[in-house]
């Protein structure tokens, strides 16, 4: 993929896949000192006034889309939402066409959500040196700043140390940009042990897991974990014959209390949502005390706005 | 419903059934005083900064959409838009999870529409102690921001002293949650005579009458009244055989000059918008200097500021 | 039309159609001179702050809408984008009504973009005196801002005496607001010389070409001259039996660098967006040196910020 480093510094976000520890890490301690004034408060507001910043999200998801949005505008950046199913895009124009275009309106950075894995590296090429790019999810491999926002949830209650962490990761990991997110910051966290586990037609290329231990029962991928990164099924997994049913996913792979009692007494819960309930996740682990869910959500806005602030500050 | 206050003042806005006359009185005082910054002007820019309102509408209104949207501005708060019949409930999330995820994001009040009687009170029900709720209109039951708007409108023209005002409501009052929130608030101010006027198919039960005058005809309904309440009438009634033609319901409810000629000489005119001209109001009396539809409306951004200001101030 | 001018000075922009020469061109300079401002920096923030203005789209377009919208908020304005299409105009309210209950809450200014040509006629004739209307495009008639950035982009690059000008405006121009504005703006200027070219089918009635010399083959249209102008084709001609195909269409308009070689050395190409390549334009022109698309994209957001300034300052 096209390289989003220059000089050492990051100049676009497109994907967790090789970004330097040091980089990752620094990202990781602006959202966690931002945290404060992401939710709540006026600080940050100065930081990107005068910035514009553009939502092209030619896949719909109001939730990463609002997330973005609050984290632009809590840094007092200008946010055009830009629902590229409704545009010029329709109309025949090129992907690059659309983004030159919106570029000569004085757009300094797009937060891209695409079906494509490709989509950001093809914006990449094309866009002029002063842009910048983050990606908000393309196609099944990337979404670096939800993988951003499992790590900096992860270490705020399980410390820095990622070496003596063990994790499993449950579920639909084949299609998911969460997981590939997830696993490539892992990895290069130092994660001590990466437990991955799903039906077989939803695992992944054996590469793809490089360094991680391939584990066939949920019960054996839980047992004495730290944390339990959970994945949302799609339910067009069932339609396309992957998964029999959502009540025989639930019961060979669901998060029950009596599952999650398996690891480490002080194991956390991770899903990126929306949650499928009864599906990936009971009700009494997703209400629980063990549920960073609601803590994940909150991350989102500071890691979006240390990623914003990264770029354009 | 949830109860709605907190140590005597307003937590939400769900209803205004039992919402006490002084605390509804003084929402109108404070629109009113607000009027000249609801409009234009900057002045009360500084309220509301740094907080965030998500209009969180399941049911499209662009007008009540946008009469929110800048009464939240006009007060300095960041709005976003979260339309959730694009968003993650259509994806299988519960309202409760839709909820707490934007609660996470750091929004400090929603302001919901929804199809269901009950949504706003299911809600309050999950809601954190410190997120505020504002009924948008919610099922057939509740418009509470309708209902203050149209009190402030009378009070601006008839005075504070609702005891010897003669009000006719005519319409659809059994589908109107406008209806059952301007009697409400015409009771609690102790309205000195409210005179109900609709087809016997389109009256509701008994029960919601308590304290009102049914009349058959409209001609009698009107006489001598101070203000005509007028209800929009949805094709669907027709559709659903309610009612036989629009022609017919014109011709039987239509309030034309003639009708309005038998009010009180200074009577005055409501409709909640949109109106359908020709249906439930003629053009002359629409377009006539008896008419307050825009000062309702105008009166609407104000209403809904003071209603924020309560609630966030 | 309604008349845009009161006490000489501009109250609405509708059409450039009669726009004399001094006011169209104080609003050029007035737009050269924001241009720096228009893209970054927050110069103008103060200018329209406590000013709402309502983007009113009847037909979508993200792409001038965005243009709008950023014009609108670097002056520092309110902008409300109102979807007409999924509003109370789809439950019969007037298009009067819909424009007089924004103006109740409130609204200083309209951006309309309407499939009718008397759309914004029709709205002039029921504003109240102290809105101001913006035509953002209407029908097949007018579309100002697009021939005020139009010219702006030609003067930057050919000077400010249109008199030695020579343009070509080639392609669907009897389908084209953009082709209508360009026209009147630039007899407005004193173009030189006018050529117009397209199939037989596309050409307007011979009275709105007056002033220009139709010219049959586009090699002789672009022969010699300083600017070439093309249009979009819409794919509907080809369904509508107007275009053979989009490849005929290419073969005997579409502009190649073969073609640009004819005309002056130093000619620019002009294209209001969103390009066809390869149907009105090949990809050597739309990305060689002499296009001026993406000025083109630029001076849209400058001019827009020139007249909302106007109207409102």
């Amino acid at each position: 993929m096209t390289d989003q480093l220059r000089d050492g510094r990051l100049h676009h976000l497109l994907t967790l896949e090789g970004l330097p520890r040091p980089l990752l890490e620094r990202l990781l301690e602006r959202a966690d000192a931002l945290r404060p004034d992401a939710l709540h408060g006026r600080a940050a507001r100065g930081m990107l006034a005068g910035r514009t910043v553009v939502n092209l999200f030619f896949e719909p998801s109001t939730r990463t889309r609002t997330s973005f949005e609050l984290a632009a505008r809590r840094l007092g950046a200008d946010v055009v939402n830009f629902d590229a199913g409704l545009s010029s895009t329709r109309k025949g124009e090129t992907l690059g066409d659309t983004l030159r275009t919106l570029e000569a309106m004085g757009v300094d950075a797009f937060v891209v959500r695409h079906a494509a894995d490709s989509a950001l590296a093809e914006l990449a090429a094309q866009a002029a040196g002063r842009t910048r790019l983050v990606n908000a999810g393309a196609g099944k491999r990337d979404h670096p700043t939800q993988g951003l926002l499992d790590m900096l949830t992860l270490r705020q209650c399980k410390g820095t140390d990622f070496s003596r962490l063990r994790v499993a990761i449950v579920g639909d990991i084949r299609h998911s940009r969460v997981a590939r997110s997830d696993l490539h910051a892992l990895r290069t966290l130092g994660t001590g042990e990466i437990r991955v586990c799903a039906p077989r037609a939803l695992l992944p290329e054996p590469a793809e897991l490089a360094g991680c231990e391939r584990v066939e029962r949920v019960d054996d991928a839980v047992a004495g974990v730290d944390a339990v990164m959970l994945l949302r099924l799609q339910r067009e997994r069932m339609e396309d014959g992957l998964v029999p049913s959502l009540d025989a996913y639930f019961r060979d792979y669901g998060l029950t209390p009596e599952r999650l009692a398996l690891a480490a007494p002080d194991a956390v819960v991770l899903h990126p949502g929306p949650m499928n309930r009864g599906v990936e996740i009971a009700d009494a682990v997703a209400d629980g005390p063990q549920s960073l869910v609601l803590q994940q959500v909150s991350n989102g806005v500071a890691v979006r706005m240390a990623v914003l602030e990264a770029l354009l500050g």
